[in-house]
Parts: structure tokens; C-alpha cells; sequence
């Protein structure tokens, strides 16, 4: 360990280090993956806990009714189209053009997907695999535009809300609920298995100011090609096709992105981040300022209660 | 007909006009797909018959030995690794860097894939589906790399032949050989079922050397996101997940992409278009002077013969 990371913010031992200016390599991870180890009224099978414990991931489907399933949608549609101030920081647009690619904080400003996120299906799930109250980290929705959509190139989230949020350990959890038909066409989410069983420590360092550039093309804190082929080839790659309603739910560590799109067909998602409460956001560990508030919760941090669940519509 | 697509060159007759500076539109195709009535004695089945005259593709599997694969990906190796002139002009990048994209012509400048070009499986499903001699009015390879490969976005082969080759009618074919493995992850060939019984006349007009950009990133000549709708909700969209060494055989018109591939794995295929002795090219049809003889064949036209097939290595 090197003096630059001994001497971190504020003397905390900084367990995953990256972007340290040495070289990309792989560390061990040091957390469970599963952390729950009564498995007695589980409230997903027995394969599906043993595929996110190995695998990094598993679907929940038909969870949602369509009713339910189209009161999200249109609840997407609406923010996608609504007026908004032309300052707005949470909405990103793809690089070099104005389509939308993600609206941040959706649970904050939309009274539908926080219900979403306080759904006591997706709550109980989340509670269950971190065995701890959680809380909100970040939400947002994805749009991938058909005919002109970028790709999410490879990373773990957890890399970056390490480095640039503080996220302390790996004891958060993602869930990507599909708004439309993700096939294996219009650029579906794409997990490397097994990868989050690794830690990818990154080379470089974190520009100034980052997150303006990273939520539009990220270029730090992304695996190199030889560390990506290996985690490839050891665990492949594995495309989910998913139907509206659907949720993918992932570790935080878990290595993931998606190709670009040039179908007609959009794929879109809400996407939800669960930390744990015990694993709550600290000062970040690149020695920059915390990123925005709509990035990741720091300020309003509760364990979040049950809530009645996704309305219906029609 | 305005009076302008009247008077184009050498007052032939345009049956298929585009890039008129006109609106972009579906036309009627006025050419057979499957040009043989007689198929007693078809090299391939009825049912691959079908699915190219109605779908306009098929796919021909286990028609060379795995040596024969062996040879070709080597040969694919040692063009893309090869010292070359740097001014040559048949090796393409990708837009915006220097990564290899494409190199055209390689029957002419190959031995090997000279004898995939006139393999005497592939010569004759050419020349029974078009009904008579053909010869080959282009060849290359596309390499899609890995981790940065660019996606090649929608189009008619039929429709830039046309309009920038002055390719008369519709009676030509292309042959997509997999090199390596085309999986639904890595950007494969996606088509569009049912597109090659209509022609979209493109909307505006075809810029001076258009084929030096056209060749990274295609712009004109391209179908306009409604009809693309239109064609993907009317047939739906096919991607082709195709081992080394298969073919997919599909009709000069028929509208197909691929998106781009952030996997490690790069996916390469040698793409021949056979194009019937009886509609060999004359003038373009947009008063422009002829793309290079690298992209078009029309000096050296003559019925191909059938030769040794591809060599075996090993």
C-alpha cells in the first residue's frame, strides 16, 4: 500500500483502492455477496440466491401486473416529455447530442417510481440479500433511443461509488426494472458472471468534475480490455432478455454494460440502487468533492419503509 | 417522374430512383427475388428457397471443414496484421480513430479468399438463385473489434449499388462468411425480414467522393427512422448468430445493420457480392463519376468460374 493511499481521506483504511495512479489489477474482494445466512423464509428460491451468490445476478419476473406495468410506462413517458428547467442537472443527454439518456432521482420527483422503489417486493428482496435496513444510494431512468442509442461501455458501479461517493464495502445492490421489451437486439443489459467476485482496481485517477463527463461516456474507472477479457473468459458474457416488468437484480460489484442500439425499438429501464444502512456513504476516496445530492443520497440517509407498492392504471 | 430523374444518364431508364431530392418513399420492387423457376436439382432446400424469396436470407451451415475455417480466419490474420501501403485506400477505419474496419477487395489481392470467392458451393447458389453467370462486383472483410467495434447502421447493399455503382436491377446477392464466431452479443448481422420486397428511395442527393465517409459511417442513402419502423414492425428484425465458417446468403435489397460490440470478442466475416453477368453496372445513377474499382468491379467483368474451393490448413 502505497503512502498517497495510507493517507486518505481522513485516515479511513480504504479497502477496494483505484485510480490510485498505479497499474489496472484485480483484489480480492473482501465482503459476502449474500450476506443473510438464514435462508428460512427466503423470499426467492433457493436458485435464484445461489445464482446471485455465484453469478453476481438473477431476474425476478411477474412480479408486476400490467396494470402496473402500464402505469410505469406512462409514468416514464411523461418524465421523458415533461417541461423541465433547461438547467436541469439530473437529466443527461447522450454525448454529442441532446436525446435524453438518463433522468436521475427519479424517486425524488416522481411520486410513481417512489412508490417503485418502496415496492415491498423489490424492499424485502433487498433487505434479505444485505440483511440490513437499506436506503435509496441513487435511482434513475435509462432511455436507450432506438436507431441512435449508445452503449454503456463495461464497469462496476461499485468502483465508482467507491472512488467518487465513499461507498465504504460491497453491501449494495442494484435492480434494473425493464419499461420495455429488452431483446437481445436493442442493446440489453450484458453481465460478465462472476465478475463481482473480483475487485477491478483501476489505473488513472479521477478528473475534476467527473461525473459531467461520466454519465454521458465513461473513461475512468473502466476496466482495461485485458482485465475484461479475462473476467470473459472465465465467466462469459450473458445478454438478459427481459419483458416489461422484469428486474434484474445485481451486485453492485457486479461488471455489466450494454452495446449501442440501432433498432426502432427503445430500451428503457428504472433503475434502483439499495445500499445498505450500515454501509452508508462517507467522504469520497479521490480526494474530490462529493458528487450532487441527485448522484447519491448523502444528506437524507433512512431506512426506507415499506411502501403500498406500484399503482395500477386503467 | 420529374423531369430531373428523366434526364439522367444517357436518358436510360431509372426504375429504382433515389437520393432524388425527393421525400424518401417505398417503391414497388419490379424483380424477382428468386430468379430460377426450375428447382429440381436446387442446391439447397425447398424450405431455404422459401425463406430467401419471402425473407430474403438463409443460412448455409457445415459447408466447409474445419480446416477450411482454420485457413480462413489465418488468412484474415495475416491481411489485417499485414504491412501495407498507407495510402491504400481499400483499407478502412473506423470513424474517428485508427482501429480496421474494413478491407475491400480481397479476392483480387488474396489467394485464399479468391477460391472462397469461386467455391463451387457458393457459385452455385449464386448462380441458381439469380439464373445465370455472375461475377463478383465486390469483396471484403469487416472486422468488428472488440471492446470498440462501431456499429454498421441500416441500409440497402441494392440501394448505394444502385444509385452510386449504376447497378440496373435487382439481380445480385451477398454472401456474409462468419470468421468468428457472430453471437447476439458481439453485434451481429440484424435484418430486417420482408425489406427486400420494397425499395426505400432515399431522400437527398449523393455528395462529391461520398464513398470516402459512407465507407466509416453511412449517411446518405440511408432509409429515414419511419420507414425503418415501418419494415421492423411489418417483419420484425432477425439477428444472425452464425459459427465460423457459415454463410448467410441474402438478396442485394434486403435492409440490414448490426449494432456495435463492446465484448472482448471481435466479430469478422468476408462478405462477396455476386451480381448476375446480365446486370453488370453502367453509369451511376447520380451523376457523379464511378466509386473506385477496390469497392466496384466494371473493368474486368466476366462470368467466374468455378475453382478449387478453399484450401485446407493443417
Amino acid at each position: 500500500m502505497t503512502a498517497d493511499i495510507a493517507a486518505s481521506a481522513s485516515s479511513r483504511i480504504d479497502h477496494y483502492p483505484s485510480r490510485r495512479s498505479i497499474p489496472a489489477r484485480f483484489l480480492e474482494r473482501l465482503d459476502p455477496v449474500v450476506y443473510t445466512r438464514d435462508v428460512n423464509d427466503a423470499p426467492i428460491t433457493p436458485v435464484q440466491i445461489n445464482q446471485y451468490e455465484e453469478q453476481g445476478f438473477f431476474v425476478l419476473e411477474d412480479i408486476f401486473s400490467d396494470a402496473q406495468v402500464k402505469c410505469l410506462q406512462k409514468e416514464q413517458q411523461r418524465l421523458r416529455m415533461s417541461e423541465v428547467n433547461p438547467g436541469d442537472e439530473a437529466r443527461i443527454h447522450e454525448p454529442g447530442d441532446n436525446t435524453l439518456r438518463s433522468i436521475f432521482a427519479v424517486h425524488a420527483v416522481s411520486n410513481v417510481f417512489a412508490r417503485l422503489a418502496s415496492d415491498p417486493q423489490l424492499l424485502t428482496v433487498a433487505r434479505f440479500l444485505l440483511e440490513d435496513e437499506v436506503y435509496i444510494h441513487q435511482s434513475r431512468l435509462n432511455y436507450k433511443p432506438g436507431f441512435r442509442g449508445r452503449d454503456f461501455y463495461w464497469h462496476s458501479d461499485f468502483e465508482t461509488w467507491h472512488v467518487e461517493d465513499g461507498m465504504p464495502r460491497m453491501r449494495a445492490l442494484s435492480m434494473s426494472v425493464a419499461l420495455t421489451e429488452n431483446s437481445f437486439n436493442n442493446g440489453p443489459l450484458m453481465l460478465l458472471p462472476g465478475s463481482h467476485k473480483r475487485f477491478v482496481a483501476c489505473s488513472g485517477n479521477t478528473p475534476e468534475n467527473h461525473f459531467r463527463e461520466s454519465l454521458r461516456k465513461q473513461e475512468y474507472g473502466v476496466p482495461p480490455d485485458d482485465l475484461l477479457m479475462q473476467l470473459a473468459n472465465d465467466g462469459g458474457i450473458v445478454a438478459v432478455d427481459a419483458k416489461p416488468g422484469s428486474v434484474v437484480v445485481f451486485d453492485c460489484n457486479a461488471v455489466h454494460g450494454s452495446n449501442g442500439n440501432i433498432t426502432p425499438f427503445p430500451r428503457s429501464n428504472a433503475f434502483i440502487v439499495y445500499n445498505s444502512i450500515s454501509n452508508r456513504v462517507g467522504e469520497p476516496y479521490c480526494n474530490r468533492p462529493p458528487r450532487p445530492e441527485y448522484i447519491c443520497t448523502r444528506r437524507s440517509i433512512s431506512p426506507l419503509k415499506k411502501g403500498e407498492g406500484v399503482p395500477a392504471s386503467e
